[in-house]
């Protein structure tokens, strides 16, 4: 990709209302751009690793059964009144009507969408289980929205819903979820900590939260220091069913972003929604409900906060919008451009490249490229004629002249 | 993927709004479900292959110089005053107020807030071109929506902005896009028509429709029989400048699909909205812009339209959600059960599997994988003790019998 296409519209001050070292980052970065309050445009650099974030979770849920589809954000009040969801949510909830005075809320989730859409096919205990995710926008009109991503009115989101026969189906499920959010946080560079929560306004029996440690969350956890249970309330240091009374450890508090949620629902909508099968026995019975939330564009803003400094940011392996980023000291004189955009040819063969080829200054240049933070650099300099470059690993610091033939080895260490 | 876990809820009958074949097909095959008048859902089996074309579009976009990015659904009221089209739009546009009382709508279009997110920066020539797309889920809400997910009120569109700094320029990418998306529709299995159009509530100087020639369409097409000139407006044959009147051709009518659009928007939005830039001859201007519609899930409805019987369909190659799709009579007994599934774990490592592991009876089976046509068959009978399946092509209808240890083989082809 040749930059002065790949729009990133890098900023010397960070606009006022950015507070977290991340939302700074992100709008002098180019990765995002807020168009109304909690209200943002993902830039081409953000939406390029919001793409990466979402390959790494399709890949963990598919590998874990979980089908994809995409469901309506414009959600009938009929659906919510089933449920009786229409009343309970408050204004967090936005509400609209169509041309012919019908009620329809934006969905901030889809228990009753994907109720509905199961209820008339899973007759048999034979259709189950069903493990059905999206990933798709959301809305909900936050009082106060801040942090940039952190707390938006209209955000990313994969949400899962699985139905099954049983209890324990429903528990393989929900530990299958629980290792498939640890993968992806973990390939999305992301420290987390599993966390027993409350199950709040969606309703059901047991709930966990995955949080990234960070200053900047607006979750209070308290840990106990040697068994590592961990809790959205406080607690004294007996949770942990016979291993922690006898772990000894004290109990701290730390704050958190929560980047996902997994909740057992049990049968709050397929009781109130009708969504029921007949078992093995004969017998009708209600499908037993999980629904695993993870935040698509939280996640980003944690990587940030994560991984960067005031300055630059350097993106984790498997989020790096490129492979390498190509910086020509200077990008003119026919026969320059002419051997720059071989080599950005040739390297493209092999890696996703960005060529920075706009008529910048060098300062101009390279600290739109540590805002960028793409892991491996190449600075096109006065040894080219010499068939040399310069090789930058952004996360080392480390710096060395390669040989032109020579960049895809240094590359693909 | 396993099919128990793929959710595909067949129908026998197609419900009673449905009207075309493309519409009782996608709901008899399990692609869609409404949700609402105009509003449904894309199931595993649908949303399999609107990501198809979404990577198709991303592709032939990405290879032109396009650069993705992702605007918010809800935009302020403030931006579609700047360009007067608060007051303009009618009640196809939904609208809304967030909890502080203040006016957004869902946006049908992006024309405001793509110029809002560049203005500020393309204050130099140096900075142009510009081009910016996305594909996103649209709001319209039509007064009649109809035929599935032809005329909708949510629906996936792909659309793209350019900024130009001069007529040369934005005709440069005009043709691109008209290439690119004859390519897109190509690879989709589509034979389309290019039909000059009016510019209608877009706004703008010059437009071109892509249409898919179909008994279902809503716009009626003249055409030249002989040089192919094409408008959505009656003509007498005298419009292609000095060819028409010496290829002397009839002019014919038909019906078409609007798969896509492309539109000279000009300054229209530039101008009301102060996206100027300075000129290599240091005057202040404001920037050229195109913008290029094209309908994702139209997309999908017109091949369906193109592609299937009553009874069932056959995705074009590009557009299969699995590459084969194999259907044991019986998935039952220990030891059966483990050679249909070491078969399955074989070919998986070469193609997108889709097996069909449910306890239904074969005809049953052999159904519903006629509604839902991946073009290559194997099917796992009595032979397979010797050591032998069937394979059929569906889109010839050819069945054979190959040996187990050919299938890779036969794939391939």
């Amino acid at each position: 990709m040749k930059q002065s296409l790949f729009y990133v519209p890098t900023l010397r001050e960070a606009p006022k209302d950015a507070e977290v070292k991340s939302h700074k980052l992100m709008a002098r970065a180019g990765i995002i751009r807020m168009s109304a309050a909690g209200i943002y445009t993902y830039l081409p650099l953000g939406y390029a690793v919001i793409k990466k974030i979402e390959t790494i979770v399709r890949e963990e849920m598919d590998k874990r059964g979980g089908s994809e589809l995409l469901m309506p954000a414009l959600q009938p009040r009929d659906l919510w009144e089933e449920s009786g969801r229409w009343a309970e949510y408050g204004p967090e909830l936005m509400r609209l009507k169509d041309r012919k005075e019908r009620d329809f809320c934006l969905g901030p989730t889809h228990e009753e969408v994907i109720t509905e859409a199961v209820r008339d096919h899973i007759n048999s205990y034979k259709k189950l289980p069903l493990a059905l995710y999206q990933i798709q926008t959301k809305f909900r009109d936050e009082m106060r929205p801040r942090f940039g991503l952190m707390r938006g009115r209209e955000f990313i989101m994969k949400d899962m819903y699985t139905f099954s026969e049983s209890e324990e189906d429903l528990a393989v499920w929900y530990q299958r979820m629980k290792e498939a959010y640890t993968e992806v946080f973990r390939r999305c560079g992301l420290q987390t900590r599993i966390v027993a929560s409350d199950v709040g306004q969606i309703g059901g029996d047991e709930a966990h939260e995955f949080m990234v440690m960070s200053e900047v969350g607006e979750d209070t956890i308290s840990y106990c220091t040697v068994c590592e249970y961990a809790s959205n309330k406080e607690f004294s240091g007996l949770k942990k069913g016979d291993d922690c009374p006898e772990c000894g450890g004290g109990i701290e508090t730390a704050q958190g972003i929560e980047v996902g949620n997994i909740f057992k629902l049990g049968t709050k909508y397929s009781e109130s929604m009708s969504a029921t099968f007949t078992d093995k026995d004969g017998k009708r019975k209600p499908a037993i409900m999980g629904c695993y939330g993870l935040g698509i564009s939280r996640t980003l803003m944690a990587v940030v906060e994560q991984h960067s400094s005031e300055n630059g940011l350097v993106w984790p392996d498997e989020l790096a919008p490129f492979d390498v980023h190509v910086v020509p000291v200077k990008y003119a004189g026919e026969a320059h451009i002419e051997a720059v955009n071989g080599l950005y040819d040739r390297l493209k063969k092999s890696f996703a490249v960005l060529l920075d080829d706009r008529d910048e200054r060098l300062g101009a240049k390279l600290a739109d490229a540590d805002l960028i933070g793409i892991p491996a650099r190449i600075l096109i300099g006065r040894d080219f004629a010499e068939g040399k470059v310069e090789f930058s690993d952004l996360r080392s610091g480390k710096k060395r002249l390669v040989d032109v033939d020579d960049i895809e080895t240094a590359l693909s260490k």
